[in-house]
C-alpha cells in the first residue's frame, strides 16, 4: 500500500517527467545521505533556455489549506537568487491539473484550494518564459 | 566498511558542499525510485548567475584511467543544451584535487592521469563564468 508520502513523490516524480517531456533539463532534488543539511535541495529544479525554475511541490489527496512554513520559503527564495531563477508552489489537489503560484516574499504561505482558480498552469507558466515569437519561429 | 561506490557518493557530495559554499545553487542528480529512466539524471548541476555546470563526477582511489561511454556523454550534452548550459567530467584521484574536462563532443571520452595536469581547476573553471571585474566590484 502507497503512504501518502510515496504517493507525493509519485506525482513529483510524474511533474518532473511533464517538464522533461517539454524539453527542460531537469532534476529531483535528492535529500538522502549526510551532507545534505549543509544545502538546501529543492523538489523540483527546471532549467529552459535563459530561465531557472525552482520548485516546491505539493500533492493533495484531499481539498484543505496547504501551508509551507516561512524557513521553507526562505531557502526556496535563497536558492533561486543563488541560480537566478523563480520559485514557485507547484500544487495539485487530487483530480485536478497541476497549478503554479510564484513565491515571492520571505513569509509562511497558506494556498487554499479556491486560490488555485487564479493560479498559472503549466502552460502559462511556461509561456511566461519562453518568447511566442521564438516558438512559431521554430515550429 | 565502505563500499567503493560508497565512497564515491561521499567524495560527490563534498564536491557538491564545495560548489554551495561558494554560492552557487547544487543540486545532485536523485536517480532512485522509478519514472527516472524518463529523463537522464547527472551527478550534479550547479547554477550561478547565468550559467549552468553539468557534471558526471568520478572518483578514483587508484590512478588509472576513467572511461566515461558515448552514450552517457550524449546524454550529458543532450541535458546541458537542453539548460543552455555547458557539461564537465569532474574527476578526483585520491589524494589531489579536483579537475575538471569539458565534455564537447559525442564520442566515449578516456581520461588518463596525466591528462589532468592540463585540466581546469575548481577556481579556473568558475573564473571561466564569473566576470573578475563582478567580484571586484562586489568585494
Amino acid at each position: 500500500m502507497a503512504t501518502p508520502k510515496r504517493k507525493g513523490s509519485t506525482y513529483e516524480r510524474a511533474l518532473a517527467n511533464k517538464l522533461w517531456s517539454m524539453g527542460l533539463a531537469v532534476l529531483r532534488g535528492c535529500s538522502s545521505g549526510g551532507g545534505v543539511r549543509k544545502r538546501f535541495v529543492p523538489d523540483i529544479v527546471a532549467i529552459g533556455p535563459g530561465f531557472v525554475l525552482v520548485f516546491e511541490v505539493k500533492y493533495r489527496s484531499e481539498r484543505k489549506p496547504v501551508r509551507i512554513e516561512e524557513e521553507k520559503v526562505s531557502k526556496l527564495l535563497e536558492f533561486a537568487k543563488r541560480a537566478g531563477g523563480d520559485a514557485y508552489v507547484a500544487i495539485k489537489f487530487k483530480g485536478d491539473d497541476w497549478r503554479f503560484i510564484p513565491i515571492t516574499e520571505k513569509a509562511s504561505i497558506v494556498v487554499k484550494p479556491d486560490d488555485l482558480d487564479g493560479a498559472y498552469t503549466l502552460e502559462q507558466l511556461i509561456s511566461k518564459y519562453v518568447s511566442r515569437s521564438l516558438l512559431d519561429f521554430l515550429r
